[in-house]
């Protein structure tokens, strides 16, 4: 049984800066927290519709532990009880995390804090051949910029956001892990710098407006 | 009968620069064209799912003649028969349109021209109110915009269309064209700024890969 499992912190595990909760049995994810001795730098959540249906009051107990949750769109809304996105991610943001991810598939994904938004898009791809294992690069990518560079703002967690959704669209151009083994620092660079120019335009006003 | 409306080109709408040719009978769209003594600098078409069933054939004749095509998401696929929205775009531009506007509703809009992309995203909203005229005001802001500055490169069309965008999420907001009325320059230009903070993010990539 999944609720049975006790997990043990390996001493070497102790003092980590940054703490990724699986999407797993939230009294789980709680367990883990409590089992640190020293409270990680920032602690990311994920979870989904599953547990909101079936541990609602403790998923929400966790909520309460950590900086960083990341959802979908469609468990923000069954979370939150709200269909705006906005209205979600504060509602959310009020159970106790201080940040919000929302995820919206190939639609990009939505970073919250305070009264802040900032919209990751995703690249536009000639070719999806395979999605699986996407959520989980995105994931890594971003937890893994973070921790490189040991920023816990609103503005480096952008970059994060980016990072992370850089290396999820080379995840899913072949099955599992096949892209990523070969993947180079420049290739990411490359694919960076392209989600800059996906975005960027001018403003111009002075003889329009 | 629509099919028999013949439509009089005033003649102080002849020598117009930019004409767009909202959704109607294909074949009364290219009477329009034809009817026009000198073709304006840019062609703008806009159509629907009804008339890729119900006159495929006129449509690409009429798509032939135009600049820039404005659809949706699902539009784009039934005529491309394509999934991809990037394939979809290419197949589309070997019709005739040298830029395809590819609207994803409250996901923003993509704009492809040779083998460049831009994503104009949707400022995410509290409130949705009343989305009815939305997509006539973006068109509406789009070609404004294009008209008053006078740049058809693709850099700018960037711009015309989060201008188009900027406005579009202000109609949501109430009734009909009941917000559009009192709006300033002011907050179109504050509504601007923050579809640039929305998306904005620094690189810095010394340390990290």
């Amino acid at each position: 049984m999944l609720e049975n499992f006790d997990p043990i912190i390996p001493e070497e595990y102790q003092g980590c800066k940054y703490l990724v909760l699986g999407n797993l049995v939230p009294t789980i994810q709680k367990s883990v927290i409590e089992r640190l001795k020293n409270r990680p730098k920032l602690i990311v959540m994920d979870t989904m519709n599953f547990w909101m249906e079936m541990m609602m009051p403790q998923l929400k107990e966790t909520l309460k532990l950590v900086d960083v949750l990341s959802i979908n769109d469609e468990e923000a809304r069954q979370l939150s009880e709200e269909y705006s996105l906005v209205k979600a991610a504060k509602k959310i943001m009020g159970m106790g995390p201080k940040f919000v991810i929302i995820k919206k598939g190939e639609h990009g994904a939505l970073l919250f804090h305070q009264n802040e938004v900032f919209f990751a898009p995703n690249l536009p791809l000639e070719d999806v051949f395979d999605p699986t294992g996407s959520g989980d690069t995105f994931a890594g990518g971003f937890i893994g910029y973070l921790a490189a560079t040991d920023d816990i703002s609103f503005d480096n967690m952008k970059s994060d956001l980016i990072h992370g959704s850089a290396l999820a669209s080379f995840a899913v151009e072949k099955f599992g892990t096949e892209r990523m083994i070969g993947l180079t620092a420049e290739e990411v660079l490359e694919q960076i710098q392209q989600f800059g120019d996906l975005v960027k335009f001018d403003i111009h006003l002075e003889n329009t407006l």
